[in-house]
């Protein structure tokens, strides 16, 4: 039992299957650079409350750049038997430095250790998923850009509804994502306070000064409460949260862009890079990269989800089960890292058919809400208006004819308001740029909200 | 068909079945306030640009002042076949002011409405919910500073630890709920744009100033998207999530609590008041309030699973699936109004024995690591001291003593650094106080975070 | 306190605020004639032990009908001070019949009554639900049968996959449902083991025989262990996981109809009376009952996690935490049985547009499997078939084509093995038939499977 | 492109981090030897379906045969490049047997083939945990065996209740995992349904016979709709709800131990084979095994979870987000696999502490049932004993007595009813076998149930 750093009082052995069981360390080496990076810092405030000397902390700085070293050049041997990240860490700092490396571990249990790697681990990922959102709202407002003049049919109910600009559609994502990108930020926020130092859970007996500590590795705030803080994993839900919205509206832009490139709907010409053929059906151009992320989503909710289950009814402070808490934030922390870089790409080379869309946006009823307004304007309230136009549309339908084919004695067999300048409101071009307000579809806020964006990416 | 709203177009009628399925009104009847409130502030808009009268808007006014007084005096009769609370409420407008009801739905969409509904009742109630919060935190520091000098057993892996003050416990759970009444002000920002204006997605064709309703109904911004303001919940997620969390904290707190009250731990004294019997076994008094806390986090993550699947894939814009968006967040905002203050009230009414827990501390080995960093502070490596310190305990379970039998030769047995001053470390009450930094149980300490936490509530 | 069962050691009274929160009768009173029928039944058994005479049972069980007619009279006033539908009916019992009717909670804890009441009621609403979809299946069977000779495009990807019959489509369908419903019977046998009888835990000090109220209430089978039998709710999460299943298929079949109905795949008449319009868009009819089924997928897969949640963690035997279990429950059952019928005259009235289906899967590249295989059966590898028929497909895409348009020379261009019988193969009409496999869109195995459903159906 | 599969319509190649994102083979893997096996029986119907000669049936078999030895020596080289499993097994093959491998592929799909691995990756995992399980039941068992004689107290609410046999509580495990064990096998069987056969989603051209290649797999049944064989998954959501039924058994086994080997419980000594102690606090012993079945809930309830938002809102057929069905699919397997023997071990070498138990049982208030049921049997309403009790309860517990410092003269000053007799009632060790029921605590029903269970454990 002597190589474990708890054996003392033990009689039996652990099984060497329980061991592995719970052992960490297939999963939580992804820590190793947070775990050495903080142990620089806290020999460097243990030397600072003098309990190590700087020749002391000299060896153990020297010995962890070296640690460092092997871990980045995927030299490092990570063993089972060391459980956990920490003692693995621990271990090697003992093999190049002797006996001394067991001094670091003063004024420090792994229950705060381990909080200090993970708020590490999920702030700077929170910002780098921050940075590829960034990169991905670009690629959406350069397509916005590109298709500022095209117009296509919105939908709702998945039925067509009224003509709005491509470029519409490419911001409305942007919105979304934009929220996402503050998300990340609120998340790498809320990572950003400092457990360290809260030993156990009742603080430590050594006189380190934390601020020393949190400077160094850059922490916005220190933990206010060691009971709580070894055991407040609140952060790591908020990051998982964050991540299950991202792939929620990757999962809406999967969805409208699978919809809309298939051969029924034909209007988007997808990036050969990012689809796949059928091994049965030679015709097959699949979407295959939407459908994953589309997927994914289930992954991600599933992390969430098994988090706040994890922390349902821990009693205080740290328990075993939060050991389990790494699974799902590396996983979905992961999925966002992967996913972005191929949603940029994919959002630069997709091909919206312009031509087809004005064809289509032509032959249907999408003006219909203009031509009810028309009526509006002209006296009739709104929601008379709305039943006269229901039954010219039901007309139409009946005759096979759409908006297209009508003639102002069509029109006024349903109101003497129709006259002669109703035709302008019957083109689904000019439609668009009739809105008014202020986030709609009309060319001069489309260009606003464009240039808005830019404004805000280039800070 | 003419009594819908839509019905122009229509051959065939709903059957009466379908009609109650989709009828939203037995939930969204809880919006019929903001629902009024939007309709004053859009017919305000509406006569900005021209579009009302003012003798119109007046008419308007007075007759939504009236539904809001049958509302609020429980008169207003919900109907079903009105489908929704918008239809009820222009039904019962019309009922009062004639057909001139109708001319307030002008460039406005049921998409734009139930979505500023609904961010109002979001704002409002995150809050409300805010507040009750600050209410809790201060029945947990009220309990620290009464219990500032007891000291009870620490726990990690249900397994005593170390001593602590009990006031670092209740500061514990006070520090977990201010992290949850921030989330809360979040989730109000987040909610605290407004969608309305945007149409049923494409934006308005009416020169309605959107800044004019949005001041009115306090919004502190404009959605920038109409596309993306009509079919994001985001911020529902966010709320739903706040709640989650705050169940999360509430379940911990039960967790706690239900074990200390067992008879075998026996430190917390429930209050009668909020405990009940049973029907059988005329003995029992059961915490039923803490168990019925921890039991509904699993109906709060489900609420938010709910949304997150209802959101997943779905395309743009608008669909009828974001109807069901308002179950859930009902549901989890009603069950945090109702848990708060309940859960501050049996705050202030539970009492921790604080003689048992003075005798269970010196009954233990709770000073365990006091003593590891006594022999460390003489020079011995820490890793060497624990091994020492576990000899010692494992020596004493097996003579079924505790640390309050040992004599300095038995710990010198196990070592000579111990002389007779490490008595002092073996006391556990005074362990807390040999605590040196930030945020540990030390006295000093707790009495500046309860300090500050009372700043910052008298704020 | 002397009003409440459990008074008898408690000095403070409850809060009515608490009561109100705790009390479980605003969900509960749904048990109510389960309640009734358990008491009438274990008043039974009681009487058979020789703990009541005859005239006593007499004069309870005529009681009991009395409360039974007021239940479904709709007269019986539930109170929340009674806390839980079990009092309610003790009280009003007593109302009627005086002191006696305390008798009949001798040898019966509410453990092991609300367990019984529980799973009465997932017994029977399981077998309604398989009932319905019974019902559902028929639908599906019918279309199947009126559409076998028409065909359409199957998707992978929703891209064009290859030409099925829509019969087969529908016949899908059909085999989901069917184990849905085999599920549910699983589920209602799932609940139907007996736990009155296990007392609050431990067992009961009467002789009882739970045999007789085994038989009384129509149970298969006993609970073997009282202490598991007050505390298990596996049957509620299998009933849970059915619903979640139903609400899967039902969200797929939505999709499919959602995006066959929209103006670009155009190929489904949707039923008017399962269709709303917009209040703003005059041309809309929009599919709600298939989007409302779609999202409420989330509140059943939401009422699943919830119970999960629950149970997680849960000490025995019974605890408080266990009452949330029937909110979701409830919600999940009453989602079915609203959904179903709902659903099935949906399917009874929807209509594909089957001339529209045969132009498009005529205009396509639907048989390029078939191509493939001509060339494989004529000894090309199949992959290498593969490759040539790509290269057919690309080739017609770059010159605007499909295989309507190629010609024999075209063919052979990419392979000498094409030859005049070809032609045969690129119909997509004679694809169907080409399939020789059991469960395949050929006719033959569509009537077989048509027969085999409708045999098992009129069992 | 030439080296894809279905590489003969695409003129840009995909880029290599979407392959890479898009690859499976990272998690399909595990399903080498399924797929190998299936390559056999198929193979084997297409040689009986005259498509593949004798002799070319005799080289695939014998290659396949060399694929399976390398994959379990460990040799097999999975490449990315390869995407999946199916391709990487068919290029090994070509390059062991040349262009040959590629006929394999005859009338069959990927989409068909991954159904079948799952499938039978699923059916063999589901018998294999139910083997497991069934060794965990005989381990529960054996204690409760080994400690019929032994009484405890048990607890609703965290509360003491009734005296109850160590063996009931034992039992009552028992009873959960003996209603997993069943739920696995019909996982089993919902797994035993062969799509093979379905192409990619409408059949095979060829004249395969299904029952050769399910006899040669073992399947009980053949799917009977090609459209939904391709894209059910109905099994694995069986399969993982029953993983997390299985977990929550296993988390509320936990939740009791690790709250019955805290200090202050203290009625069972934990294997120190599967506990841990801390770096930091030498007393510790932690019951790290049981944290960890708890904490693994969260995870295999995230599990059940995403494949159940995966399936939603699927279109027919087959979709690339099935793809992901399998990474939760395989974790929760692993983790039932991994748990399960950890579990019966830790129950072979769990021990109580029975006299401390047996003292427990007799200072408190235990027997309050028996004592109220005492005043029932001799004529007191039910209600009114309960009453009467506890007020005896209240009295002791103002004066800090127990029901053992209980005298006759105090009974009798609550009721003249006590008589000398009533000290038989307040035995809590006589308590257990006053249980008259079928199920119950008394000796006499758990032998009958130790009986039971091991008569159908040696079946």
């Amino acid at each position: 039992m002597k190589n474990k750093a708890w054996g003392g009082r033990f009689k039996a052995a652990q099984t060497k299957a329980f061991l592995e069981y719970g052992a960490s360390i297939g999963f939580d080496k992804k820590l190793a650079e947070y775990d050495i990076m903080q142990n620089v810092a806290h020999a460097t405030a243990l030397h600072k409350a003098r309990i190590l000397t700087p020749t002391e902390l000299k060896k153990i700085v020297s010995g962890l750049k070296k640690v460092a070293a092997e871990v980045r050049a995927g030299k490092f041997k990570f063993r089972t038997e060391d459980e956990d990240i920490h003692m693995n860490i621990e271990r090697r700092l003992t093999e190049i430095i002797g006996p001394l490396a067991g001094k670091v571990h003063t004024g420090r249990s792994r229950n705060d250790q381990v909080a200090t790697d993970v708020r590490l681990y999920t702030r700077e990922n929170a910002i780098a998923i921050a940075g590829f959102i960034a990169g991905l709202r670009r690629a959406f407002v350069a397509q916005a850009e590109k298709n500022v003049d095209a117009v296509m049919p919105s939908y709702t109910h998945m039925q067509q509804a009224q003509p709005i600009r491509v470029a519409h559609w490419f911001m409305a994502y942007h919105e979304m994502f934009r929220r996402d990108e503050e998300r990340f930020h609120l998340a790498a926020h809320g990572a950003n306070v400092m457990p360290l130092g809260s030993g156990a859970l009742a603080g430590v007996n050594y006189p380190i000064d934390r601020r020393v500590t949190a400077n160094l590795l850059g922490f916005g705030a220190i933990s206010a409460n060691s009971l709580d803080a070894v055991s407040d994993r609140d952060f790591a839900v908020e990051f998982l949260t964050a991540v299950a919205l991202l792939f929620a509206h990757l999962s809406r832009f999967a969805e409208d862009v699978i919809i809309y490139s298939s051969s029924e709907f034909g209007c988007v010409d997808l990036p050969d890079e990012y689809c796949t053929g059928s091994s049965i059906m030679p015709q097959k151009k699949n979407p295959d990269l939407l459908e994953l992320f589309r997927g994914k989503t289930g992954r991600v909710n599933g992390n969430l989800i098994s988090l706040l289950t994890i922390i349902k009814g821990l009693p205080l402070a740290y328990n075993k089960d939060l050991q389990e808490d790494k699974i799902g934030l590396f996983d979905s922390c992961e999925q966002a890292l992967a996913a972005l870089p191929l949603a940029t790409d994919f959002v630069k080379k997709m091909k919206f058919r312009t031509k087809l869309l004005e064809g289509r946006v032509k032959n249907g009823f999408l003006t219909a809400v203009d031509l009810a307004d028309y009526l509006a304007l002209r006296g009739m309230p709104f929601r008379e208006a709305h039943h006269v136009v229901g039954a010219i549309v039901r007309e139409c339908e009946e005759k096979g004819m759409t908006f297209a084919d009508m003639t102002l004695k069509h029109l006024q067999a349903h109101s003497p308001l129709f006259k002669k300048d109703v035709f302008d409101y019957l083109d689904p071009t000019k439609s668009p740029d009739r809105k008014k307000t202020f986030g709609s579809t009309a060319k001069k806020e489309i260009l606003e909200q464009i240039h808005a964006a830019k404004h805000e990416l280039d800070k």
